[in-house]
């Protein structure tokens, strides 16, 4: 686990973390509680019990809860990274390279956990469904809309982007089948022209 | 409201109904409940107080509270009708033709509130989950499968299956803008042939 130097002289007073009780492993507890509980349910007090720390600890490095989630739940996707996938190589396969990125991502089971409880907290309560809406806007419909040209150009990018939410709910979360157990190498044959579709409009 | 016969031997023996307390009143009244509580959350007897009736009056129309959900938060969909649907006409516009039924379904405040409940209860909750997952098995899978061919038709439906449940996502719950308030007329022939692509593999 990696450890981050401790805040100086604004530190809590009270019981004092061990070296590896560390920012990261706050962040770890969240996302596990948030993913559990949902936004609403979830307590500043049950991540800092699940994280072994002062409740002062988690507000200390994360303000408030609004705040936390912002910071542990976000899309596994920076706009960056995005715009990147998207502009390098052929254009015309762009849809491609977006789903295999996605999907690849979800590989990794902590990204998964996080992003099942980013759709499940989304879909249930309104203040989570506020924080998705703004990092989609942010994250995908920038970069995204940037690319694609068109007086339509954002309406195809949400709708780029309700594919792939709805494939990601539908895949990990409702678990339809064969959806659910395909493999990503079948999958990204089919979904890429579909996000193309959208990209060239 | 519409009335019913109420039942006659097997009727609960407590509080009696008024004439409009009828099985519809229980109905609406659990959409309500499951669509802003949750399934889980949801209560026999906060479902029986929304309608204002004794709890036995909603064990005795419905059964169980799984029972009462498969009722209530259905599909607005029927196989046969989605079935007739994709047949009906060019199968080339199959695709505009399913967009356009879905989303103008949801124009209806009390269809989409159902829906709406069953993404909220099926993203949250594994055995809402598990009971979304069964509908769509039935209701999306088996039609669009028949009507496409191929090896992976059901992973086709359930790829377009999944395109719906997003936007639906997107567009009622999430409400990532531009597509939540773009009117019906300006997604079908963006979604259409999005659909199309998965039906013609």
């Amino acid at each position: 686990m990696q450890t981050r130097p401790e805040p100086a002289d604004d530190r809590p007073r009270g019981r004092r973390p061990g070296p590896s009780v560390t920012r990261d492993a706050i962040a770890a507890a969240a996302a596990e509680v948030f993913a559990q509980q949902g936004y609403d349910r979830a307590t500043i007090r049950a991540i800092a019990t699940q994280a072994g720390v002062d409740t002062r600890l988690v507000t200390h490095w994360f303000g408030s809860k609004q705040e936390l989630f912002v910071q542990v739940m976000r899309l596994p996707v920076s706009p960056e990274e995005l715009g990147r996938r998207l502009s390098a190589g052929e254009p015309a396969h762009a849809g491609e390279r977006i789903a295999a990125y996605v999907l690849g991502l979800m590989d990794d089971e902590a990204v998964r956990q996080r992003v099942v409880g980013l759709l499940r907290s989304a879909a249930s309560e309104p203040r989570a469904a506020d924080l998705l809406r703004g990092a989609v806007t942010r994250t995908i419909l920038g970069p995204v809309g940037a690319l694609v040209g068109g007086d339509d150009a954002q309406l195809r990018a949400s709708l780029a982007a309700s594919q792939m939410v709805g494939l990601l709910l539908a895949r990990y979360v409702v678990r339809v089948e064969p959806l659910a157990s395909a493999p990503v190498a079948d999958l990204v044959p089919l979904v890429g022209p579909v996000l193309q579709r959208y990209l060239d409009g």
